[in-house]
């Protein structure tokens, strides 16, 4: 299916080809296939034709010409390209143009083809009529060609036509590249939208030493940028490079020569290129743009399961490993008294592998430790028992509470945990170490020992509309861990404030005050306009010393799986145009056993409201 | 997975096998896959272990032994069978036991397993906590144990658990079968259950003439429509059987031998055949308890596929082409004047299957016809005008109008119409044909003649629990196409008033009245209680004289897959005990260009409310 996300069905379709009305569609589809392209992308009526409306006997060719599979799954549609329900001072053209356009789009969804292809955004007039078809023909997409490199801003008329028919999903942009591209800065922004295909033209390819058809450089990037993303390719025009001799691939395979097979053959290179790189991070594929709860670990009991995906981030263990190890070689100098063995607690001690870690660490830094697995999760307890009896006899004591309760029998030289979330303090690390502050010794040390939140404005076409198909208030107001991938950064951080949002320290204040408010002033990076869909959150923490684990972008951890970013949406989508200033303020407050933030968002003429008062949609239990 | 319907995800995984706790549960869990179980089902906690509630270590095994997708994918858990929540008299067991079931139930879900077995329904204060379970624990069904055969109607205590917890889907019963089995309509009233397992022990078997083990004729009757209803099977107990020699059809592939294993054999044999006999209807598959919105296609237009999956139903068009060749033969008897053709008219001649049956039917009988070809929809006509070129020139005059508005230029002897729904009249089949009717000769014959629905209350667990996912009234108040499949039938129609619901004929009354309304008396078919969850409706058509077209069960007409049968859906389920009477009225209103119905169902202490009010949840538009 032209449309099928490629990731998801695993059944790789990525690869169009544009036809002519005029031919044989059955022989044409059937010479397409064979060349190895997925689907034609052919007109729906003969571009001749113009009907009027009471004209009696077919339109076009037969639906029988196909079976109904064959039409929805290897045809996408294109509307005629005289139709402009927009024309001015010509009333006649404007009606036959809404008939006829209304007439192709119900016999495209007649023949249920998954999408149909308008030549242009077109004015308002097209906008409504695409906005009512989206409403009533609610199995098909419709994707609206968009041509780049042109002396207009092309992302411009997509953006007045999409915010037209309110972010539908089923609204996408098909970009058609020239054979000059824009600026790259112009490029990226299309990496947040929902754009399905890129049309690439033969005239844009070159030709190699070997005369065969590739694509410059800036288009190959382009190109591997957006098949990442699972946009799909169709190609356009007449063969204009005839590579010398046989293609040499395929030369057992006897296949009919289509002079478009070089063609086929370097957009499937590209596409193979990036499948084998998208391979390489399999447990990734099936979170990516996909909203997750943040987890409520204080309020819920893990999983193990869980557990077990956790345990399996050698990274995020190794660099506890090493914090844990610095911390005891500048605690118990070398040379100290023999004997004088280091307190260690492991506060929120899950299935132990922080436990793990600094048994691991206090072997490598040949120091004496008393250990201590503090966990209040009766499941998790269990496999610490088990783990104790078989693993690590005498050396650890295990102990079944709460930390913010537990009364401890000797204070802790080195507190650890592991309390963070995608957002740093977001699942109630600072709450919990302030009640396992009590049993560390003065001059002691916290294993995080403060860590940042971070926060960037973003364009998000499927998170947003993921988020607004709930139909409700309260996902407008709740973050979602997620692993954003069909995104763009859109603005950068004014330098004064930088990005960062809350700082906690362990050991803190006294009393412990974990409110907090911050307000960030972002300048629109160039160029040109583009659209703010809410801010991405990550964390930086420092373990120990200069020992940090980090998801900001600029400061990541390689390797490291254990935090996806969390994403704050906003209630509407607005646009930045180049230059202006994105004003974000952001709150985290407490009261009635619960935390939680507030947040709003505004740009110009636009003054948002402030989301989640009083934790009313999202709140993290204490 | 133990838990995924096998018909849909197309890997099957039917049989599990039931452990003792003492045993290694990595290595009988690795024996058992080997010999072709796909799960165990094994004890959460040693049964001889009863804990305090300040009990400090480990109360069972670690989850360390598997991985979690091994817990989740091939263990199902039992509780302990000495938990009694409802011990009388006993506060201190009450209370351990209340503890003990909240402790192996959330452990259980910390382990992910997708579901855990109870030994009983028990009484009300276990249904409290299972209840708290299914809203808390929603990754994971409960299961109960219910035994057949015994004094007791083992289904009332199933059904007062299943009201204690309102419906969920997430509980599930596992019937155990004895030596003995109770009557098959004893048996029958669990088709329309929730049950997820059968559980058979090895002393239900017998031994056949070879040596090997068997189930007798009755219990395989069952188990095999159980199967069928995607219910698995667990094996339970000591092997009692010992076949002659070496299992012969392993013989090549040295498996480590199970005692096992031949009931493994016996119960696969049983399977497979039941998986062959399902993918004789593969197209049905899908469709099985599926709920689907009735077609509008007055209102709405048929897409292209839609034509296309009806215009393959064979059996149907051949029936039409019968009617209309012995009308014909009755309306032109044998040596006639010639020349004098026979007007023809297929109202809602679609893509034209009818005009091509009512062709072929002239062209045997040997009368000349003049046909036309009357359709609405203009998509529809695009086919039309090509066949009319193509394959019937001079032979069918193309008519692109409502038959409501169209001025004949002729009058009728035959008017053709497939128009009818479901539930015969629901597609508005009478106010299609009333207004097609003005140009009908006097005598003429319309095909159908007439049509009558049908309806029986039936127990559909998976429907009903469908319907209410909702969460709405509308969903309650609208009647669903579905092929029938987890159902059972539960009361015979009283013998005067028979099942027939509405009749509509054609010619019928001047003026027309297609209003009705009716009362049906049922009463409930033995033995024992039931549960009524609402009421399935089928159609009986008499196209001409007596050649029939029907989906009423008594009446069948084989191999004919246009039409499902409907489910009219009630709010509130209710028990039927053996002999008592169930009221069902429904009426067919009109009025604001839209039909509805109207139904309620009543029985005993429960009296129904009138459901869709003014066709306010549901209507058809005119």
């Amino acid at each position: 299916m032209p449309l099928g996300s490629r990731t998801d069905c695993g059944d790789a379709r990525f690869c169009g080809v544009e036809v002519a009305f005029a031919c044989d569609i059955v022989d044409t589809l059937q010479r397409s296939l064979l060349c190895g392209f997925d689907f034609v992308l052919a007109p729906l009526v003969h571009p001749r034709f113009r009907r009027g409306p009471d004209y009696p006997g077919a339109f076009t060719r037969s639906d029988l010409l196909l079976t109904a599979s064959q039409w929805s799954g290897q045809v996408v549609g294109s509307t005629s390209p005289w139709i402009n329900p927009d024309a001015p001072q010509d009333t006649a053209l404007r009606s036959q143009s809404e008939a006829a356009l209304r007439q192709e789009l119900h016999w495209a969804a007649h023949l249920s083809l998954q999408a149909c292809i308008l030549p242009g955004a077109g004015g308002p007039n097209q906008a409504r009529i695409l906005n009512q078809a989206l409403l009533t023909l609610t199995g098909m997409a419709l994707w609206v060609r968009v041509r780049l490199g042109g002396p207009e801003d092309a992302w411009e008329e997509w953006n007045t036509l999409r915010f037209a028919c309110a972010h539908s999903t089923r609204l996408g942009a098909v970009l058609e590249v020239g054979a000059q591209l824009p600026s790259e800065a112009s490029l990226a922004r299309w990496s947040g939208e929902n754009v399905k295909a890129i049309v690439v033209p033969t005239h844009a390819f070159t030709t190699n030493k070997r005369g065969y058809p590739v694509l410059p450089k800036k288009h190959q990037a382009f190109l591997t940028s957006m098949l990442k993303l699972g946009v799909q390719v169709v190609l356009r025009g007449a063969p204009r490079h005839t590579p010398p001799g046989g293609d040499e691939s395929d030369a057992g395979l006897k296949l009919p020569s289509n002079p478009l097979r070089p063609y086929w053959e370097y957009l499937s290179f590209l596409f193979r290129k990036g499948e084998i790189a998208a391979e390489q991070q399999p447990a990734e594929l099936a979170y990516r743009d996909f909203l997750q709860s943040p987890l409520q670990p204080l309020q819920d009991n893990l999983e193990s399961q869980t557990y077990e995906v956790f345990e399996r981030d050698a990274t995020k263990y190794n660099t506890y490993e090493e914090a844990v190890y610095c911390a005891l070689l500048d605690r118990v100098p070398a040379g100290s008294e023999e004997g004088t063995a280091t307190v260690v607690m492991v506060v929120g001690a899950g299935r132990g592998p922080i436990v793990a870690a600094c048994l691991a660490a206090a072997q490598r830094a040949k120091r004496a430790v008393r250990m201590y697995a503090v966990e209040k999760n009766p499941n998790a307890i269990v496999t610490l028992s088990h783990r104790v009896e078989t693993e690590w006899q005498g050396k650890v004591t295990l102990v079944p509470a709460d930390m913010r309760e537990w009364q401890a029998s000797e204070p802790a030289d080195i507190l650890v945990s592991e309390l963070l979330g995608s957002f740093g303090d977001n699942e109630l690390s600072p709450e919990c170490l302030d009640g396992a502050m009590r049993f560390l010794k003065p001059g002691g040390i916290s294993i995080p020992s403060s860590y940042t939140s971070f926060l960037h404005p973003v364009t998000t076409h499927k998170l947003w509309t993921d988020v607004a198909a709930y139909r409700d208030t309260e996902h407008f107001e709740t973050p979602f861990v997620v692993k954003f991938h069909r995104f763009h950064t859109l603005a950068e951080p004014q330098a004064r404030c930088l990005s960062a949002v809350f700082t906690f320290e362990h050991p803190g204040q006294q009393p412990p005050d974990n409110r907090r408010s911050i307000s960030l002033v972002f300048k629109a990076a160039p160029p040109g306009t583009t659209v703010c869909h809410g801010l991405a959150g990550y964390f930086d923490a420092k373990l120990y010393k200069d020992v940090h684990l980090s998801i900001r972008p600029s400061t990541l951890t390689p390797k490291m799986f254990s935090w996806f970013p969390i994403y704050f949406p906003i209630k509407e989508p607005f646009v930045v145009s180049q230059g202006s200033e994105i004003r974000v303020d952001m709150w985290r407050c407490d009261g009635n056993h619960k935390v939680w933030y507030e947040w709003s968002v505004s740009c110009g003429a636009l003054r948002g409201a402030i989301h989640n008062p009083n934790g009313r949609s999202y709140a993290v239990g204490l």
